[in-house]
This record gives C-alpha cells, sequence and structure tokens, in this order.
C-alpha cells in the first residue's frame, strides 16, 4: 500500500500518466515480488507496465522526483530476491516490451526488447537457421532480465554468457537519460564498456530497454549422449578430458542419483540412478561418429558405466527436457518440502573437490539434496529440499548457503555463477569481492545518486 | 621538467622513496611518451619504474596527495596518445613488473604480472601445449596495456578480444587501494563486472599490476592459406562466406593490393599485387584436408583468383610473418613518408561498403594509403601515408580519419576497433557515443574525483 505523502504525490502523478497500466492490486504486487526461494516476499507499491521506452523515462523522472524505487520486472525467475521491493515503490513490468527487430543473417545479430523471452526468440528464429544460446534452462526469462544477472546456463561452455552474447543495450539511467551503451561492430574499444557494466548490474544502474543480441548458426548436426559414473568425481573428471577432446562440446552436464531418480520419475525414464553426464556436442554430418567415439573412448577411460548416444533429435530433445525439468522433477520428488536452489562456481580444477566438500556438508546437515550442475564450466547447483515450517531447518540451510559460499571463494571461485548476488548473496559478495565492493558501492552512487533504481540489492546502499 | 611547488614537493617525496628507479632525463621522458602517431608527444615529468603492486600504491598515493597525473607505461605501442602526459606528472613503467606466475593447464588459465608481454608468456607456455591468443601483431605489448586498451588484432574472429580472455585484474585505483576484479572460475554473475569496466579504461580508473588471463590449447594442426582476388569488395565477401563454412577460422586478414607490394619488397615474397585474404583455420590432421576444401570451394565460388595452402610449420609462419610485418614493410615501401594508422570497425554486412566508400575518400584525398584489416570481424585499418613537413597534408589526413570514424559510427560500428580512444579520437567516441560519454565521466569523477589517473584520455575531464 502506498504510504507517505511523498509516495501518494508521485503515485497520483504515475496513475494521470499510467491510467490503465498501473495496479495496486495485492495479488499482483505479490505475483510482482520474490516467489521462487527462501527470501520473503516484499511487495512494490505499485505495478506498471511499460511499452515504449518513453514509458520507462516518465517512470523514472518521476520517481527520481519524488524519491521513489523502481524495480525491472521480467519473468520474476531470479532466485536471489532481485524484484522485492524492500522499500516499496513502483514495479516495473517489462513483458510487454516484446518485439523483436530485424535480424541479420550476415552480422549474425537481432536487436530485441528487454520482454522478449529466450523462448520467443528462438521461436522467431526458427526460420532462418539462427539461434540464441544463452539457455538458463526451467525459466523461460527475459533477455532483459537474463542480462540484468548475467545469466547463462548450459551451451555457456560453447557460446559463453550473457556478457559475451550481447552486443549493446538500451538503458534509461537513473537521472532519465536514454543511452546505447554499444554498437553493432563484432568488437570495439572505444571507452568504458557500459555494456558489460550493466550486465549483471541487476536493474540497479540502468533499465534495460533493448538489446543487440550475438546469434549463432545452429549446429550442422548435434551430438548427444548420456553418461553414467560411479561416483560424481570420476563424472568430473570424465567431463574435463571429454573437454579437451577435439569435439566441440556445446554441453556438459551433470545430474547426481537423487536428481535422476526424480528426472526418471518425473519424464518416465529409466536411467540408472547414478552421477551422469549429459553431454553435447555440435559437429557435421561427416565427422558426428568420429567425435562420439572421441568423446566416448575419453569418458570410458574415466570410468564411464556406459555410454548411450542419442541419435535423433527426439530422443535428444526428450533427453535435454529431462535435464531442464530437473528442476520441475526435484521439486515434485519430495512433496511437501520447499527446494532451495543454491549456486557456486569454482575453476574447474577444484570442482570435484568442491562438490565432495559440500556432499560431506550435506550429509552432516541431513538434507535430501539432489546436485545438478553446469560443470564444463565448474558451475553447479545443490538443492536442499526443507520443510518450511521448521525454524531449524531454514537456519541450517542458510547456514550451508554461506558455508558453500565461502567454501567455492577460498578456491578462487564465486558465490555466483549466474544467479546474481540480488538479496540473497549480499554477505557472500562482500566476503568474496571485499574492497571491490566499496568500488560498485562508488560507481552505484554516481550513477543513481538518489538510489532509486531496485535499491537494497547486490550490496547494502 | 617539474615545474609548480607541489610538483615540486611530491617530486622530492618520489625520489626520497624511489632513489634508484626515477628518472628525470629527457630522453627516457621523451620515450615514454606518444611516438607513434601523429599526436604531438607531451612528455612527464619523471618516469618511475614499478617492481611491485606496493610500489604502484606509494606511487599513486603521492600522486593523489600533490594531484599529481599517473600515467602507466607498458611498452608504449600505443596509437591514439595514450601514454603521453598533456599535464605532466609521473610516467610509471610498469615493464619490470613481468613475472609469471602458475600455469593451469587444467584451468587454462595463468596469473601474470602486468608487465609481462605477449610473447614472453607464449614464449613461456611453449612447452605447455597451451597459448595466449590475443595477437595485435606488429606489437610486442604488455598484457597490462593491452587489458587497458581492450585489445585484440588477428585471432579475435575465434578466440575473442581482452575482454574474453582475462578473467580478472589486480588493480590500483585512485584511492590506493588494491582491488581484486574477479576470481578465477569460468562464469561469474556476482555483482558489477568491475574487470570489464576497466578493461578498455586505458589507465583512467585504475592502474592494473596483474591479470589472469585465459588460455587455449594449441591446435591439433593448422591450415593456412593465402587467396588473392580481383577487388576488396569480393575479398570481403569470399571472407564472409568462409567464415560460415564448418571450418574452424581463427584468423581471416586482408591486405590489399598496396599493402602486398610492401609486403613483397620487405619479405622477399612475390605474392600477386591483388587484394589477398590470409586465412588460418585449427583443425585436426583428419580432418585438415576436407576443411581446406571447404573453405577453398567457397572462396573460388566467390572470384579468388588462386588458393595457396601452405601446409608445412615454416610456410604458414612465413606467411603469417609476412601479415604481421606489414605494417613495417609498408613503413619502409615509402621512405620520406610516415604512416598514419586509422582503426575502424563496422557490422561485416557493410564492412565491403565501408572500405569502397574509404577507398573512394582514399582517391579524393590523393593519399597513398594500403589496408590492411581483421576483416573477419568487420576491423579494417588504413594507412596513409604523408609528408608530416606538409602542414596540408596533416590536415588532409585528420579530416579523413575523421570522416572514417564518422562513417563507420554511421553503419552502426565504431570508430575505434581495438586501438582504443587515448587522445586521437576523443571527439570521434563524443560523436558515436553521445550521452553515453556523459556515464563514462559520472564514473570517472566517481572512481578518480582528483583527476590523476592518465587525465585528458577518452574524454575531456
Amino acid at each position: 500500500m502506498i504510504k507517505s505523502d511523498t509516495t501518494v504525490a508521485a503515485f497520483e502523478r504515475l496513475t494521470a500518466r499510467f491510467p490503465d497500466r498501473l495496479t495496486t492490486s495485492e495479488a499482483v504486487r505479490h505475483q510482482h515480488s520474490n516467489t521462487l526461494s527462501l527470501i520473503a516476499s516484499q511487495l512494490p507499491d505499485c505495478v506498471i507496465w511499460a511499452e515504449t521506452t518513453q514509458d520507462v523515462v516518465d517512470v523514472v523522472e518521476i520517481a527520481r522526483e519524488f524519491g521513489v524505487p523502481v524495480v525491472a520486472f521480467g519473468t520474476g525467475t531470479s532466485l536471489e530476491g532481485h524484484v522485492n521491493a524492500p522499500r516499496g515503490g513502483i514495479c516495473l513490468d517489462m513483458s510487454r516490451m516484446n518485439a523483436i527487430g530485424q535480424t541479420s543473417p550476415t552480422d549474425l545479430d537481432c536487436t530485441v526488447e528487454a520482454g522478449v523471452t529466450r523462448r520467443q526468440l528462438n521461436q522467431h528464429l526458427r526460420a532462418t537457421g539462427l539461434f540464441f544460446s544463452v539457455d538458463p534452462g526451467a525459466a523461460d526469462a527475459t533477455l532483459g532480465g537474463m542480462a540484468a544477472t548475467r545469466a547463462s546456463g548450459t551451451n555457456t561452455v560453447r557460446y559463453g554468457t550473457m556478457s559475451e552474447n550481447v552486443l549493446s543495450l538500451t538503458a534509461v539511467m537513473a537521472d532519465g537519460q536514454v543511452i546505447e551503451t554499444g554498437c553493432r561492430a563484432r568488437k570495439s574499444s572505444a571507452g568504458y564498456d557500459l555494456t558489460r557494466l550493466l550486465i549483471g548490474s541487476e536493474g540497479t544502474l540502468g533499465i534495460i530497454t533493448a538489446l543487440t543480441v550475438r546469434l549463432h548458426p545452429v549446429p550442422d548436426t548435434i551430438g548427444a549422449a548420456v553418461v553414467p559414473f560411479q561416483t560424481i568425481e570420476a563424472a568430473c573428471e570424465g567431463a574435463l578430458a571429454a573437454a579437451l577432446t577435439t569435439a566441440t562440446i556445446a554441453r556438459i552436464e551433470l545430474v547426481d542419483a537423487l536428481a535422476i531418480s526424480a528426472v526418471n520419475s518425473h519424464s518416465g525414464l529409466a536411467l540408472a540412478a547414478m552421477p551422469t553426464l549429459f553431454i553435447e556436442w555440435h559437429t557435421t554430418a561427416p565427422r558426428a561418429s568420429q567425435d562420439a567415439t572421441a568423446i566416448r573412448d575419453v569418458l570410458v577411460r574415466h570410468g564411464a558405466k556406459s555410454f548411450d548416444w542419442a541419435e535423433g533429435i527426439e530422443a535428444r530433445n526428450r533427453l535435454w527436457k529431462a535435464r531442464h525439468d530437473a528442476f520441475w522433477a526435484i521439486r515434485s520428488a519430495w512433496p511437501g518440502k520447499t527446494p532451495v536452489v543454491t549456486d557456486a562456481c569454482v575453476p574447474v580444477s577444484r570442482l570435484a573437490e568442491c562438490i565432495a566438500l559440500t556432499v560431506a556438508d550435506i550429509e552432516a546437515c541431513g538434507f535430501i539434496a539432489p546436485i545438478v550442475g553446469h560443470i564444463g564450466d565448474g558451475n553447479f547447483h545443490t538443492v536442499p529440499m526443507i520443510d518450511l515450517s521448521v525454524a531449524a531447518q531454514v537456519a541450517l540451510v542458510h547456514g550451508f548457503v554461506e558455508r558453500l559460499s565461502m567454501r567455492a571463494a577460498a578456491m578462487g571461485g564465486t558465490c555466483s555463477g549466474e544467479h546474481g548476488i540480488g538479496q540473497g548473496k549480499m554477505s557472500a559478495l562482500s566476503h568474496q569481492a571485499g574492497r571491490a565492493v566499496g568500488v560498485m558501492r562508488l560507481i552505484k552512487n554516481a550513477l543513481d545518486p538518489n538510489g532509486i533504481l531496485n535499491p537494497g540489492k547486490i550490496f547494502e546502499t
């Protein structure tokens, strides 16, 4: 609910400007707060749907005039409380800004509005022979949101994160100015890299309204395999070795035995309940078999129990759907428990060790906690399943996540491989980045002196 | 020479701190100013050799106390006046900070001090089967300098620029604090991307003292070919088509007919004096011939006059040395004239058109101006050869460079693909980036409120 006089005045201006696109409905405000993690929901005072960059400018200018927070919102699939409104204010829903501009098959790029989702874009590209590579899996997030959190997911090992797949952004800054952060050339050394500064800034420095993204040619031929191992360590070592073959590995995903069981139930599969690699490689028809052999040989040398090569597109899609549905499979496998998705990323040489220590921690905690991971990048997620009504379990999981973050940082890694910081990882970031957080704060204060853009995220402001 | 009282006081403190490593010799100061472009040299008041990060901290702290500029210096090979000292002050020579730390063959990374040059690193890596990919060609620049200017060069089409090849930086900020900008994990979404913010900031936000860089496995087999075309347009179209084959192209370089003639004289070659592509692809022994055929077929379809495939490592090295020596070949081909190296990068779909308009401009100016380029990325350099003693020629070339920058920007490209902004491209950046320059300035003022770090570069401060 709108509270202070200032907010009431701001609200009047906003209502006059957006008579049909502003709501204070509690249900809608709840939908527009954090709903996917342990972090408690903190509702905005109102939700406004932006339809144009000018709408965003107008919202930001009114917000600035009255000192009211603005939280940009895509689809709300972030996991660290990014869309919460701890100081109330405006949730700016970007989902209607979903126009897709021109695709250049020569330049391999496309300009889209920030509310376009990755599935929508790939659907749109279907006839072009091109695709957008960044694939966070379960979530059909908006590209603006994915840029704001520096998302990645499967495919990163081959094609990179959002950082490598955005050429330029259009953003509305806290002073209401609209900037273009880059250009359409494939590289540029013209001044500070504002594109990369905004990518991962979680809506705290500017609101992304459009993106020019890189596209990739759909591979000629895609090979995929499901490969079980006796231990997670063996699977990690196999994955590292496979990455060094001359085959072009696009994804190497780990699904542990618990998660495999959940996936089997959820997707009607009968995979061996062992730590399993899901591997995809991009190749050409004449090489496909040769690549498969090279990958199989190296994995068998590292203890693979079998090598189930999915040849057809249907078998492959079923396999990847199973991997991508792992989160939903896990969620439904233990009714009454709530999944808490963690995120850590370490140098790949430390991955097996980090997972082993984390498994020991899980056992000590007594959690059920399946593990999945983009292990080609050293990134893994544990998913403790807890009973939210038991305070001791909630406390236990908080401690577990904190230790996981510290463990990753101590290994030269990061408390967040792809989920961002939001509210959930602020203390972990502070521990990990040290004085660099002070530099981030200086930048924040310089670009948003009134603190209106998504306040209370990444670091204390 | 040291001038003001403040500077004298600073100088006393610096001399006491660095009795054996500070000089005011005019010859040394001249060497440490801009020497490779039309931009007039502007000498620092003194040169200090840093040997440790603490040295850098001490210099920055004294500089801050007295408000004296600090210009970090690697090997002085930048082309836009980056190392000039328009307000005097300290040139901080980083070349002695050239220790190479541990290489991880599993993580494919290595931590080095900022004064390590790319040749030194690759020499060091020779026995590991790994290499550092960023290769600006003629210059054996330091990695710190290459990061500061977001350098790239050949190989970028396959392996990316400095932006994609640095995991983390150690930097001394203007307040004397030492920060680590990232970590050793292959990806991270933990807060603002200070690594990418410092890459390309040209020493204006912080002084890079160490870098963790990505390494790549030396390719199993390397193929290379020299391919002449009737016209530059045909060569550009051929290059674009070759990039879309399934061969893994690592470099596609254009050398125009004038530059080929210069290269022939300089390197004792007998290449046809026509616009020529130098192509390199990374492959495996069993695929090498198949890849060569695929590339040749597509180039022949686009009008290649011949396809000279260099099979042995010696033939290949000779060929690439010729390409890399193109700048020196051009420089010596027209005695008495001085080369002015330009830099523009456009979306690849506009490259042929941009080069054609630029050739017309060259003809209108009456210059001799060979063209070379990393055309797989849409990046090309013209090299007008001018008589520096003729003021009209100097004015003409300034106008030419300005039009080239405007032309590239109008095509969605950039005035600087890889040389940075420095002093030379400030007005071009202002035209191209518009209001984004205001955002850069806010960041600069926030991180360096006294304006001591490389002032007068990128934008007016």
